[in-house]
Formats: structure tokens, sequence, C-alpha cells
């Protein structure tokens, strides 16, 4: 019995769109991801990053230790290798970073500014903007504590949208850790912490007065409680001057653990899209996990796939300058080359292919030549070439 | 107790080069990896092929149908999901290639140019140029049989190696199993077909005559059996007029199975380097294992840590026009911006970064303003900083 063709559940092929016939829209992603995972990197490379890589392979142990957590456990690839090491996929590259500055801890120039674009791997159930592969930009800025790098990261947050020619379609809305605990302080709310970042972190997604007065009812909040805190993220406000993409926002937590001061998210404003794009935040605590001293980080991670949607929904890809521009400099025009006898191939190899290299072109060669000139032509013009020769 | 901060056993940290004080010979790789990989892509496009992609999880059964055979057992990465689905991570790319045909079969518009540059998993021995997480370039054309393609796939091969400066350090040696089994047949040697395959298949590692005669002797093969096979390598020659790097070898076999017409390899001309740099050849039964139709494929493929050890060798890396020319396109220089006061924090990001990225450069912020000068001015230029400027 064959085996059957279909890659692995939650997993994406990507086909070259000029090869296929019937074309779906799933045949566009091939180069819809290229254009992403380029335009990320040019532009992290750009903004004063450093690219950093690692195997997607890791010791399981450095996930499973954040033990209770659902990537520690239920969504983690865990398995057992030949030699009986307890290893995984990568569902995210936040640990991977912490291993790798924990062994260099001394020997490196900080601060640093780095970036990687890692696949991971997560089983979850597929959907719509989800898969169980997923390529991630993950951007730190390792080793400085001072407010202006909180200024950096967002202003490198908006620089990647605008380098998708993202116009104004988003927002980058920055809430912080500490302000929010002041409020928490200051209004003697202590014991009610919980429930109160449990809270804000669905204020968004509540949406209505409505439903956030009853969210607060449900998690045991006051009337009073719940007016402080109505009051406390109206009067969000950003401390420094940004473009109009970035604004503040004192509901944004991002979950109880892990980021110590700023946090921040982005979400497009069609609100038919309410998943958040990417965010990130502070966070002082990065190298608890391999016993290392702690360095002040501060970072976000963004997908691929959510990003793809939205690109997708504002027409941000063909046609769009900031795409083909992209598309211009790394696929050269398809010269067509008509081979009409099998003694002119050293021709080809030696002059003809070399000859449109240097004119900055590509090729299809046709070796078809016991069929007639005209439906070569066609077949070539059918392939996508723009030009077409005879030798 | 803390977690050990080292990768995985046979994979590779990637760390920025201009991160790490004291650099080791590690240090340089990611750079060298990325130069690597975007050279193969830029090539294989500049070439007239179309760059497919998928999952590294497949299916494992598309390499455990091959059983008996040490990729579809003892080497292979496989497991079992949280679904009870049994997968593997690729050791190699044909399968995923295969499955991809399969399953499009009648809707790709033959012939196909394609090429993939995936990171596979093998379990084997850790060991200078081979690691258990490997990336190589793949590239085959597809649903072709003429002859002239054969000149082709070589002319790739070739411009590949060329593309990074290869000049005339290798050759690509070429056989071919048809002339090899017309060789068998006209001799009367079919019943002894397996142990000329070996023989010839271990001919060039063997070096000498002596060797080469004593293994033929172990493989039961006859004094005149043995002339006759030195006499058809000494006779190998190419039938078509190419380059000084592409000679005919009638002793490239490339094993018992899979390749039915021109096979051929890529060695380095210094012999302390033995092992293959890459290899392919012809297959014509690559859809077999899905049940699909049989199509004439032809193809190579090329691994990067051996083509890493090539490069260094012969100083083809920094200094090397071809490296210099792709490094200063995607890395432009580093300008250092020295923040005095935090007041102008704004300006750094509206105007200063901006204007810097309009002239290509990019730049490393120093927010130390409670240091002297003259030491920050020394530790921007530490980091790699060709301009300063104090705003």
């Amino acid at each position: 019995m064959p085996i059957p063709a279909q890659p692995y559940k939650g997993t994406r092929d990507f086909y070259p769109k000029n090869s296929v016939i019937n074309q779906d829209s799933n045949t566009n992603y091939t180069i819809y991801q290229r254009y992403i995972i380029d335009t990320w990197r040019r532009t992290m490379i750009g903004l004063g990053f450093s690219e950093y890589d690692a195997s997607i392979i890791e010791n399981a142990e450095i996930y499973l230790a954040k033990s209770g957590e659902e990537l520690g456990s239920k969504q983690l690839y865990n398995f057992v290798d030949k030699g009986n090491r307890s290893i995984a996929l990568r569902p995210e590259m936040t640990p991977t970073l912490a291993r790798m500055i924990t062994a260099k801890e001394q020997n490196l120039r900080y601060p640093l500014r780095w970036f990687s674009i890692p696949n991971c791997f997560r089983y979850e159930a597929p959907q719509k903007g989800r898969s169980r592969e997923f390529w991630q930009l993950n951007v730190d800025i390792i080793g400085l504590a001072d407010n202006a790098v909180d200024q950096e990261i967002l202003f490198v947050a908006n620089q990647v949208m605008q380098a998708f020619g993202g116009g104004n379609n988003y927002k980058i809305r920055v809430g912080n850790r500490q302000v929010l605990d002041k409020f928490i302080l200051e209004n003697n709310l202590d014991s009610k912490k919980v429930q109160i970042y449990k809270l804000l972190d669905e204020w968004k997604k509540l949406g209505t007065i409505e439903k956030q007065k009853l969210s607060a009812s449900n998690l045991t909040l006051s009337q009073n409680d719940f007016e402080l805190c109505k009051s406390f993220v109206d009067n969000s406000k950003l401390d420094f001057d940004f473009p109009v993409n970035i604004i503040g926002d004192n509901s944004i937590v991002r979950g109880i653990a892990y980021y110590t001061g700023m946090v921040f998210e982005a979400f497009d404003n069609d609100n038919s899209n309410s998943r958040s794009m990417f965010g990130g935040g502070r966070y002082d605590n990065l190298l608890e996990l391999f016993g290392g001293e702690n360095l002040p980080c501060i970072g976000f991670g963004a997908g691929d796939m959510v990003l793809m949607e939205y690109l997708i929904h504002y027409k941000l890809l063909d046609g769009h300058p900031a795409f083909e521009t992209w598309k211009k400099a790394n696929y050269p025009e398809v010269v067509g080359v008509m081979v009409l006898d099998p003694a002119n191939l050293g021709l080809v190899y030696k002059e003809v292919l070399p000859g449109l290299s240097q004119r900055n072109k590509t090729w299809d060669i046709d070796y078809d030549y016991s069929r007639a000139e005209n439906k070569r032509y066609e077949s070539l013009k059918k392939r996508g070439c723009t030009e077409i020769i005879k030798v």
C-alpha cells in the first residue's frame, strides 16, 4: 500500500508558485514566507542587531524545569534519543538564548543586541493562523537597565512593522508592571493582586464595560475595585513622545509571571483579527534557570503566520512597493532559452547562460528539440519567461 | 542544581562574532554558515531554480519503508508524538521531495528545477566536519530524460562551487551506471556485478594499485577481472566538452542501489580532505515509495560542514573578494551613536537613526551618560564602530 503523500499534521509544504498549475492560496505562501524571513533579517541587521542561532533540538530539561506551565508539558515535543537523552524540539527561543548567554556569560561584550529567526514546534490543534511549526522573530537587548532601552525596543518593534509597509493599521500598546504594582500598592489592593492581573489581562478582549464589570465580579472584586481599575486603564499614558502607532495602555499585563517592567503587545486595528500580533517586555530574571548572574533584558517575539494574515489583509504583498522591490532585488527576470540542436549545448553552458547572468537575468531551458517551435514558445511563456531566445 | 548550558550533543550554537570577547574558531562559523546558505540560495535562483521547503518533521514511515538501510533505522531520529503518530526528523530531503511531488503529481508544470536548503538530523558520532544537525543544498531536475540534463546538472554543480570562488581546487568526477553495466555485460562479468560495484566504489580511497589488487582478491575477483576493471577505470572519459574541473571517472559508482544513469562526486584536490564534498546523479525511481508514476530525475546534495572546511582550507572566506562582496552587501558599516543626554532620545529615534538608515549605515547606541566620553569612545571602537557621532 502506498504511503500517504500529505505532510505531518499541522505542518506546511512550501511549493514554488511557478511550478503549480492550478494554484490555491497556499501556493503563494512559499514566497511570502521567504519575504517575511528576509525582511525580518535585513531590518534587524539594519537596526544594529546581530543574529544568533542554535539547533532546534535542545535538552528537554530546559523546558521541563518550568513545570506546570503549558509549554513545559502538554505542548512540548519531547522525546528520548537513541542515547537515552531527554530531548525536545524548541517551543520558543528564550530558554535557548538564556542557555547560550550563560555558557559564555563572562565572555560577552554587553550590551548585546541580538536577534534570531528560529522555527519552533508546539503540539496544539492546528487552526487558521496557527500551525504546529512556526517561525518567530526573537529580538532582545541584554545587559542594559536604562529606561532608554524601553524606548529603543519600541522603536525597533515599530520599524519592523514599517519595513513591511505596515502604515498605521496597527497599534503597539504599552503597559508597565512597575506602574501596575505601584497602583495596586497605593490603593491597598495587594491582597487582590492576582485577580487584578487577571482582570486587566482580559480587559481588551472583554471589550464592553458590562463584560468587564461581570468579570470583575466573578473574580470577587468589589464595585470600588472595579472603578479603580477602570480609572487606571482610562488614564493610560506613555512617558515618552512616540509615533502614532505606539500608545500607553495600562491593561497590557502579559500574564502573571516572567516580566518585571515595561510590557507591550501589538494589535491589528481591524478587530476581526483580535489576536496579539507580537508582544514582549522587560524581564530581568533570564539566567535564573542556568544558575547564572541575572542581567537586565528586554525583548519581543513575533510569529510568521499572524504577520502573514496581516500582510494579506492589508494588501501589503503582491503589488505593494515594499514587496515588489524585495522581489525584484531577489528574483531576476526569467529568459527562456530554446535549444534548437543538441550540438549547441556547449555554447549554451559556456556562453549563453553566463552571458545572461552578467545581465542579471536567470533562465528556463527548453531541450524539446523535436517539438514545434511555436509550441515551445508558448510553453516557455506559460512558465513565466519574459523574453525568449533560440540557440 | 543549575541546568548545564551546553547545547545538545552533536549540535552547534551560533554566536554573533562581534559579541564574543575571547573568540575561538567556532565564533566565525555563524557568519560563514549564513554566507554558505545565502550563496547557495542566490546562486540557485540565478541558475533558474525555484525553492521548495517542508517541515523538518515527517511521518516516520517515509524513511522506515526503506528498511534495512542505515538511514531507515540506526541513524534516524524517530519518535511517537502526543497523538501516537510515528514521526521523524528528516535525515535527508529526497523522500520529502518525492512526497511533495506525488501529492501534486498531475498538477505540476514539468520539468521542475527545484532546490531546497533544509537542516537535517542523523544520529551518529559527532566528529570533525560532521555533526548530528547539518544543512544541505538539495538540487533536482525532475521530468526530463534528455541527456542534456546530465550536462546541465554538472554545469549547475560547478557554478555553485565557482560562486564561492572555488577556483580549480576541486574535481567533479563523473561515472555512469549504464556505461558500467554495459562494461559488465560485454565482459561476461554479470555474476560478479556486486563485487565489481564494491571494488570500484572504494577504488579511489584504496589509492594504490597494490591495495586495489588486494581488495579485488578479497572480493574473490580473478586477476583477469581486476585487469578488466583497471582498464575500465583508466579509460574513463566524458562524452562532452566541459571545464577543467569536470572529468570522467568510471570508478564513481555511489553505492549499489538508487541511481540509474550518470553519477558524480566532487572531491577536494588536496588529499588531506579525502571525503566526498558532494554527489548525486540520475535516479528515475523517485516516486515508487508513494505509488506515483515514475519520473526521470537527476540531482545532487551538498553539506554545509564539508564545504566550510573547504572554504577555510583554501582561504575563500575573510579577505576573499566573493566573501567580502557578500558581507558588504549584507552588513552595513556600524556607526557608534553616543547619547549625551536622555533628553535627546526623541531626536535619536526620530532623526538620527533614520538618517543613518538612509546612508545605508547601521549603528550601536551607547546610553552610558555618566561615563567619561573618551571611555565611551574606546568602548564603541572595540565593538566595531567605524565612525562615532555624539547626540
